[in-house]
């Protein structure tokens, strides 16, 4: 640890973004590693996560976070290891996770801080492409929200992301035939060969709405909805009586910047007594072991799989995250810091 | 009831409606009064319910109901006398209410045929503009559906028509602040000053969303939704965590020939985890008796009103139901046959 350089680079948002995050928007400043004091801990940032729902924390309407101020340090999930500890909780050499931001080097007073189990078996990556936010989040939307049963049809968009390829997954555990769709051929092979997906369309292809009826020939109970805008509209066109949409994402949406054309066919709800809500996963926090629980048995029964997407340097953090909305990324999207 | 002319005047559907409804929508045919068979009821229609949703039924969407097939008489509820009985479950003189359509005589095998209650003190009409579908409609899809709880704001839209004016009321007596949009300033101060909402907005002013945002200080906790399109969308802005926006029609929308301009802030319903659910009072006919224990309660100790907009003459019905659509009516719309 003696050779890293002890600098700290750190990414402070330096712009509202507009559409797609452009890199000027944040700066790279070299600062200072910071000194631990009484009761806090220093983490060298191994591991930093990339997540659609960041594109959110930046612009300046409000969501369940306050916006990230101008000058701040970006926010977001890392992976670390403590360098030095003034805190008892937290011994040198630990691993932990937390919300340590986009930099080399951050100070936490162990707060939010968590040690990750040591287990031989299971790679760092593995807690953020399966037993961390995305995990919970695939677990308790599908299953708390959407309610899925035996014999019912499971449509997912993004299916080939990190929250979407697991969320088709646990629907195959639980019983149903399950649709997903995605942005590449190469995505749906995946989804399907690999994963186990009943069927995969290719959304940039023409006919979306045709090809998921054929799909789905009888017709949607649940949809997992990560996209939101036209595909949302095709599914909506194709549920059933007292279907479930699950609301987890618009990530088609995060970077416009005038509203999309309308959901033709919201009027479907009606008719088919439907209901569409939204969740975080913020709200199952203390629930999380209930779905780790299940998300390593399955993984040790080989029944979820996981990819990740692994971007080298910190310094790529703002070109990085675009792959989210660009249709690039397959997987978790991870920076090796 | 001899002096009634013999001709049976009847509306058939002649072209699907593009947008509007055109008068050259339907035909009026002048046919002959058909005589009852064994088991059956002609009835003479005094009263014909004019409904949004009727405007779904001629479309080719499907819907609930498979369309009404070109040429046939248009569906409808009415309220009549039975002239001629040959089923001993309704005798002559007797009234009734049911599925009879756009004309002057109907028979009926008596299945979906309901005697009203001789109450004097009830008029006719009362059965179509509160103990009835509507009123059905807005306890249990307030009351189901929207859960509100005291102290809540409630929002309405379409708040001066049939349903909207009635789930105010309920709103009110359930302890909500309660916000009606409706659009006309006549309306509005009907739906303030004799309903006892605690703030109207036209929406045909500027600004809507600015004051709607005025007229809920704490935000929105229940959305009953009549109308769709920009004013779901400023209510969208608006809601509370875990709200609950009730989807009963989307009446701005029926003739449209595209889609709408998108909801700006369907995310919301991610952000403040909340849910958005359609229903049909259809659903809830076992129920019916439920509602109007407490819908006849209310009405006699003077909290819940209603108001009727009668047009004059079965030839009116097809211009008539567009004032369903263009605002210009108030209450439920009734045409006296």
């Amino acid at each position: 640890m003696e050779t890293t350089s002890k600098v700290n680079r750190r990414w402070r948002l330096a712009a509202r973004p507009v559409g797609l995050i452009k890199e000027s928007d944040f700066a790279l400043r070299e600062e200072q590693v910071p000194t631990p004091k009484e009761g806090q801990v220093l983490i060298r940032n191994l591991y930093l996560s990339l997540d659609p729902t960041m594109r959110s924390w930046v612009s300046d309407v409000p969501t369940y976070f306050p916006p990230v101020p101008i000058g701040e340090v970006m926010w977001g999930t890392t992976i670390g290891v403590v360098e030095h500890s003034r805190n008892d909780q937290f011994r040198e050499g630990t691993t932990v996770t937390g919300f340590l931001g986009w930099q080399d080097y951050a100070l936490s007073n162990g707060e939010g801080l968590q040690a990750l189990p040591h287990n031989a078996a299971i790679p760092l990556i593995a807690y953020f492409g399966l037993f961390g936010l995305v995990g919970i989040t695939a677990y308790f939307g599908l299953l708390d929200i959407g309610r899925p049963q035996t014999g019912e049809t499971l449509v997912v968009t993004a299916a080939a992301g990190a929250v979407g390829s697991l969320v088709g997954q646990i629907g195959k555990i639980k019983g149903c035939r399950v649709v997903g769709i995605a942005g590449s051929d190469e995505k749906c092979c995946w989804i399907t060969d690999e994963l186990g997906f009943d069927a995969a369309i290719n959304y940039r292809t023409k006919h979306v709405l045709e090809r998921l009826k054929q799909a789905c020939p009888h017709g949607i109970d649940v949809h997992y909805e990560n996209v939101g805008g036209r595909i949302l509209d095709a599914a909506l066109a194709l549920i059933n009586l007292r279907a479930r949409i699950v609301l987890c994402g618009m990530i088609s949406l995060y970077n416009n910047t005038r509203p999309e054309a309308g959901l033709y066919f919201l009027g479907s709800l009606i008719v088919k007594r439907a209901r569409m809500e939204g969740f975080l996963v913020l709200d199952y926090l203390d629930r999380t072991q209930e779905a780790l629980d299940d998300l390593m048995k399955w993984h040790a029964e080989g029944k979820l799989r996981y990819r990740v997407d692994v971007v080298e340097g910190l310094e790529q953090a703002p070109r990085a995250i675009n792959k989210l909305f660009d249709g690039t990324n397959m997987g978790k999207l991870i920076v090796k810091v």
